[in-house]
């Protein structure tokens, strides 16, 4: 199946039948999540997948009672880091070094600069640009889920102060910024199903300056 | 190739050889964006196109000298609203009740608490939030091109004020926030290409709560 076609049979499923997806399925989607792309490769975000049962439950109110969150047999929460450090950027420019075999003594004018220009910046400013890489991350879990015949639902609805204290992600660096059930679709009951895919006009989404 | 190929194949292309690429597969990467999930289904963003000589010129110092800005042979720019207002919410859902053959006479109650979240929270936050959306949709323009083998750079190097001077967004109520040139690698002079594709360690990317 092309992308095109696995992006029009995809849809943001409201109810899920409870089947669980296989661990090999969601080990690709989180692959790509892992290859995205990222500012500077510096991938600025985790993924963490919740299977436990007790703590989906637990999500559940905090994601407003949406029951995706409980029938879906995987959660992965995207969860940026609240900012940059210059300890963190190392370690990213430390690893990348070993792996490409290129010397790691002192840090290159590129990492030095970079380094700079993030460790001004207020964390809030940090937090943002980091979260907008873990949206690219976002974007190709979903795409490959969609591949993969996998159902998921994209959901920004929950409320990432209490999804932080439950994950214990505050306390790793980390804030969460979206949620992806994986699951597989009941369309016995699900109100979105059928109804057809809308898109703004291409008239109106595209601007040509040719 | 699935796309876990394309996206081991893909990288940030520093050169590009000039080559032009065909519209039928620019139509594509922009249908990818055009077709990625966006909160509540606004698609708060549109993707500019620009093939036009002397526009890419122009945009090329504002891009900090990248080259890849004129070897492209296009030069998406994903451009996210400026802010949420009810014009342009009451726009998509008015748009999707039409095409779903829903009435239009009256807002729905979810579109009107909408409107109300949006409408009252300041421009920056909504067009932070806007922002977040483009580049769900500019990972989908990434994984087309890659499965297509088309190159492409995703950069966030460029001044955007410049830009939106430049293409007169702000007038069309629009900010830019990335740049996709759209071309293919010359390997030869490309100090990236042969590099290893290097990522975090997934046991560090992946946190599970079995």
């Amino acid at each position: 199946m092309s992308l095109l076609d696995a992006l029009k049979w995809r849809y943001a499923t409201k109810k899920m039948n409870g089947e669980p997806v296989p661990q090999h399925k969601v080990d690709q989607i989180i692959e790509a999540a892992h290859l995205a792309p990222t500012s500077s490769g510096l991938q600025p975000f985790r993924v963490i997948v919740v299977t436990n049962p007790a703590l989906k439950e637990k999500i559940l109110p905090i994601a407003y009672g949406q029951a995706q969150v409980t029938a879906a047999s995987h959660v992965l929460v995207f969860a940026a880091w609240d900012n940059y450090t210059e300890e963190r950027i190392r370690g990213v420019f430390s690893n990348s070094n070993k792996e490409r075999g290129l010397p790691d003594e002192t840090p290159s004018d590129y990492e030095v600069q970079l380094t700079g220009n993030y460790t001004t910046r207020t964390s809030e400013v940090n937090f943002n640009h980091a979260a907008k890489q873990a949206y690219i991350a976002f974007g190709m879990a979903i795409a490959e889920a969609a591949l993969l015949q996998v159902d998921a639902t994209p959901m920004e609805g929950f409320n990432a102060d209490q999804l932080d204290a439950l994950l214990g992600l505050r306390e790793r660096g980390l804030r969460s910024v979206t949620i992806l059930p994986l699951g597989y679709r009941e369309e016995n009951g699900d109100w979105l199903v059928n109804l057809k895919k809308v898109r703004t006009p291409a008239s109106e989404f595209v601007i040509e300056y040719n």
